[in-house]
């Protein structure tokens, strides 16, 4: 598919998701974090369009080259405005995903999933050391049961340089109890359920409710793993608790905008399930999803 | 200056200029049209960035090609979003400014006001051509009183071929009743204005009250053509006059709230006003304004 579509198409996702609400704790077109606000997202969207058409075009044969094209897209971020990591998790996602859009001829997305899988499984070390720099820059708390592995400075990349770790390996450890490591190694299958659900979603109520729902199913089926880290389990387990009510009771508008409050107040931004549906909308649009 | 640099900047200030709120009477994150909402605007500022990064590497050399331009991106526009005329007026600004950038080798703004003056006085009939093919797509309201000219439709085209009118000649006739046309040939004059205003407004007040509050004085210094065009003479100056008073008393934030709800509530949207200070944001983070 051409670039400059591919690209656009992951951009509108982008600001699409941040746009919605409300949204339980996270920014949105209604709500800032203090340091972080809704515009930084906007000058973030804006600031990674050229990575995003580079992963098409690479995509379309140029060589694999996540890493990079990841840490890239993290100093774009940084340039273009200061409030901070706005779109680590989404570009994780995002740009193998651009990759395989850019190398398949038709928006079939039975085929843009596999090529998507194949270009995480021919991820290389240098992959993975290129993410890892990106790290630091995007403020990523990290977990501590990959004692080698969870500083983010030189002596990490030096391990993985030793043991020989590409991306997808080092990516399947942190599966076990990170959302987007999980989606990275098996295959996007979140993201490719959730376009189909926006789609569903987007025909009966329009964008904003759609991408509302949508996080608010994903929330109510996962734990979020940015919630899970800093607030730890029994938090995690109420938000999903909650999430889930609100989905059984049919989305009441109310119960949405109370919930958002509750975590805006707490700080809780569960950004991974935010991440996901950034990257469900982009498929989304690309099968040509419009507003 | 580097294409993707130009075309980031112009569309992160659509972005910006459409988020801004309470912006009395216009598209804002906390309002819709009935027919043309945020997210139309969101998508058709995605739409663009192809044809204003190509504006930007035609400056650069590979010859004017204005009315082109304009063309295709409103066809993007209304490729990518069902909403209307989004960006009409916008694209006849931000198009010669992003050429005249991409021409620059700096960012020093005496050099692209010149190399933006110029363009326009080069434009050729088939620019204006093509701006008139642009139009009908639009919807713009046009005035009757240049009859010959004021109908979309090949007749008009037939006329400025016959007349062999340029598009910076046609301006030249417009001018004199409209706004965006009075920056096109006038040397965009209160785009760059409006732009050292931003960034003293941003340095106080942060990004959002800094558009907020150069909207606001622009409308209180010139009648917005949108309104005297679908409201009438009374209706402009009454509005130009209620936002005088504002700027007068200090920016007052309860009264902005109260003026954009009343001109919301009878449909009068200040468009023109809107689009030169997307033009004027364009040039202020060119400059290296961020959020």
């Amino acid at each position: 598919m051409n670039e400059d579509y591919v690209a656009r198409s992951a951009q509108l996702a982008l600001l699409l998701e941040v746009s919605a609400y409300p949204k339980p704790g996270n920014v949105s077109r209604t709500h800032d974090f203090v340091d972080t606000r809704y515009e930084h997202f906007l000058a973030s969207s804006v600031a990674v369009y050229p990575v995003l058409r580079e992963a098409a075009a690479r995509g379309r044969g140029k060589g694999v080259d996540m890493g990079k094209l990841v840490r890239r897209g993290m100093e774009e971020c940084i340039e273009w405005q200061s409030g901070g990591n706005t779109h680590f998790g989404a570009l994780l996602l995002l740009t193998p995903l651009a990759m395989a859009a850019g190398a398949c001829e038709s928006s079939d997305m039975g085929e843009i999933k596999r090529k998507a899988e194949e270009i995480m499984l021919n991820t290389s070390v240098e992959d993975a050391v290129e993410v890892y720099r990106a790290f630091p820059k995007a403020k990523v708390k990290v977990r501590r049961d990959v004692p080698e592995l969870d500083v983010m400075d030189e002596a990490s990349i030096k391990a993985i340089r030793e043991k020989q770790l590409s991306l997808y390996e080092i990516l399947k450890i942190s599966a076990s109890y990170d959302l987007i490591s999980r989606e990275l190694v098996g295959g996007f299958e979140r993201t490719f359920r959730y376009a189909r659900l926006l789609r569903d979603f987007a025909t009966e109520r329009g964008i904003n409710d759609a991408i509302t729902r949508a996080y608010l199913r994903l929330l109510s089926e996962e734990e979020d793993t940015f919630v899970k880290m800093e607030f730890g389990a029994e938090k995690s387990k109420y938000v999903k608790g909650r999430a889930k009510e609100i989905v059984n009771s049919g989305y009441e508008l109310k119960e949405m905008k109370e919930f958002d409050e509750e975590l805006i107040k707490e700080g809780i931004n569960p950004g991974s399930t935010a991440d996901i549906i950034a990257a469900a909308l982009f498929i989304a649009i690309l099968e040509g999803l419009r507003v």
